[in-house]
C-alpha cells in the first residue's frame, strides 16, 4: 500500500484513538492524523463529521487504509497488528490477543464511565455526586480486580508478553491503559499495582521501545487532559 | 470437529451469552450449554467459576471449541459466523461485520448501564435515582440515535442484510438487540422505531428463519427477566 493510512479521531485528546496511534507509531507506518491537519487542508473536526456522515460507522476512531474503512479501536489495533508483524501467529494466539484487546477496551469504557455515569449527554458538573460513587468504587476495588487479571494472564505466558513470546498490539495497548489509569487514579493505581509487578515491568519495557519512546517524548503525543477518557479528578480517586 | 462446542454462560439469563446461543442455533451446531447442565454432571455456575480460574479470560460468555477457548461475545459470534457460513466473504466485508458487531456490543453495554449506572457492585435498589436519569436519557434520545445508525447502515446495502447480500451473524445479533430493547424500553423503542422500518423488517425476517423460529419457541430460549441485561423497569423508560 503506497498511500499513508488516514486516522480519523478527535484532535485534542488521546482517547480511544491513542491506542491506534501507538500501533501506527510502533510500526513506523506513514499516517495522517486527519483532524489535526488544518481545516484549510481538509482537517479539523469537520473531517470527522464528514466521515461519519458518509460511512456506516457510528463513532471515531476510524482508519482508512486504501479502500478499507475500519472503526472500533480494538478492531483497528488488531488489523494493524496483523499487517505490521505485531500480532501472534496462528488462530489460537490471534483469538487470544483479540479477546484481551476487547477486555482492555472494556476497561477503557469503565474508566470513561466513572466521570459520566449518568450519560455522556450530561456535563460532568451535573453528575459529580454520581461520579464520585462510581469513581471510588472503580479506584478502590475494580482497578485491582482488572489489573490482577492482566497480571495473571501475563504470568501464565512467562511474563515476556501477554500472548506468545513477542510484543504484540495487545502489550502496547496495555501500556497505554496503565499510563491512563495511573494518570486518572494515581492513588488507586498505586495501591492496585503493588500486587502487579509483571505488568508494570512490561509497560516500562514497551514504553522503552525506540519508536514508542520517541513518540511519547514528541509533540505528536497529546498530553492527558480533562477532556479525554482518563481524567484526573481527585474526587473520583481513593482518598 | 467432532466434539460439540461448550458454551459457558450464566444459566438463568439471556445476557451476552444469548448472542452466541443464537449463532449456534442458527448454524444447527451441536453445543452444550454447560452451566445449564446439572451440577452432578459438571454443570451449574461452579463450571463457570472453574473456567474463569483456569483460563485467561475475564468474564463469560466463553466458548470452548476443541483446543480453542474464546471469550468476548462479539469475538465468539464472529468466530462462529466464519466457521458456519454466516459471515461475509472478503476482508472488507469481514471487517465491516466485525465493526457492526462491536457497535451492537456497545449498545448492549449501554442498555446494561441504564440499570447499573453507579457500578455493577451496587444493587439496583441502591441506584434507582441515578438509573432513572440514565434510563430516560437512553430511552428518550439515545435509542433513536443508535437505531437510526443501523437503519442507515442497512439501507446503504439495499436493505436485505447489514453486510453484503446474505444474512450474517451481525443480522442475527441485531435481531436480538432489537428484541431486548423492545422488552426493556417498550415506549422508547416504539417511538424510535417509527423511523426505522427496515431494521424491524430485517428482525422479523431473521426471527422467521426455521432454526431460529424453532429455538425462540423452545424451552431452550430463556425468557427475558429482570436479572439479565435487558430489564423491564418502567421507571427507566419514557413516560
Amino acid at each position: 500500500m503506497s498511500d499513508p493510512y488516514r486516522l480519523y479521531y478527535w484532535p485534542s485528546i488521546q482517547g480511544r484513538g491513542e491506542f491506534v496511534r501507538l500501533i501506527l507509531e510502533n510500526a513506523g507506518a506513514a499516517y495522517v492524523d486527519v483532524a489535526r491537519r488544518p481545516k484549510s487542508e481538509g482537517g479539523g473536526v469537520e473531517a470527522l463529521f464528514g466521515l461519519l456522515r458518509e460511512e456506516p460507522i457510528f463513532a471515531v476512531p476510524a482508519l482508512v487504509a486504501g479502500d478499507l474503512v475500519i472503526a472500533q479501536s480494538a478492531l483497528i489495533c488488531s488489523f494493524l497488528g496483523r499487517r505490521h508483524g505485531l500480532a501472534p501467529e496462528g488462530e489460537a494466539g490471534r483469538l487470544h490477543a483479540d479477546q484481551l484487546q476487547l477486555t482492555i477496551a472494556d476497561v477503557v469504557d469503565e474508566a470513561h464511565d466513572t466521570h459520566h455515569p449518568l450519560g455522556a449527554g450530561l456535563y460532568y458538573e451535573d453528575q459529580r455526586e454520581a461520579a464520585a460513587i462510581r469513581g471510588r468504587a472503580f479506584a478502590g476495588e475494580r482497578i485491582g480486580k482488572l489489573l490482577g487479571f492482566f497480571e495473571r494472564a501475563l504470568a501464565r505466558g512467562g511474563g515476556g508478553a501477554l500472548v506468545g513470546e513477542a510484543i504484540s498490539f495487545v502489550d502496547i495497548s496495555l501500556m497505554q491503559l496503565l499510563l491512563g489509569l495511573e494518570y486518572a487514579f494515581p492513588r488507586g493505581f498505586a495501591r492496585a499495582t503493588e500486587k502487579t509487578p509483571k505488568i508494570l515491568a512490561l509497560r516500562d519495557r514497551v514504553a522503552a521501545r525506540p519508536r514508542l519512546a520517541a513518540y511519547l517524548a514528541s509533540p505528536r503525543r497529546i498530553p492527558f487532559n480533562e477532556d479525554g477518557i482518563f481524567r484526573r479528578y481527585p474526587e473520583l480517586d481513593l482518598e
